[in-house]
């Protein structure tokens, strides 16, 4: 196992589709977690006052983890589902500097 | 117990200082999670390739355990350690969308 990929992705969204968008991400990060081993964690907000800024912190066992993640039939129905509601997108990634949760 | 208070914090360091700002971050993450009952996670991330600017995915059990954390001993040194390190903050506060992870 390699190292865990981190990303953040920052998603603008149509106001207008909102409820719809955010039903379908809400299905997508309950399946991944729930059905795929490499994925460790994913953390979806909405900034206090702009509710159609998205902000997603996401946490991978490793590239394999990954890959399989953006494969995965749960992922394509989102991604394909929401394609005509997302504004822009912009994917970070990063590097650990301490993550920490209760248990 | 009210709602969950999630925050967003954007971080640019001092690239100069770098090493010195990690460590007491590392720390005080440590400890918060370790020591209040109400720091749900905390999350702390570089931007690949701008390591000097920092992403800090935060969650409190409600209003109250915030105000706890940052009266805390731990949090007040951090925060007095690293004044001098820190070339801008944006502190954004968020609604969860889904938060899901690993047990």
């Amino acid at each position: 196992m390699g190292e865990p990929l981190l990303r953040i992705a920052e998603i603008e969204i149509d106001p207008t589709q909102l409820d719809a968008y955010t039903a379908l991400l809400k299905e997508e990060i309950e399946a991944s977690v729930r059905l795929e081993p490499g994925v460790l964690f994913l953390h979806a907000v909405a900034l206090k006052g702009m509710t159609h800024l998205i902000r997603v912190f996401e946490c991978y066992a490793d590239e394999a983890a990954y890959q399989h993640h953006i494969t995965s039939q749960h992922f394509l129905k989102y991604k394909m589902g929401t394609a005509h509601m997302v504004k822009t997108l912009r994917l970070m990634e990063a590097s650990a500097i301490a993550l920490h949760a209760k248990r």
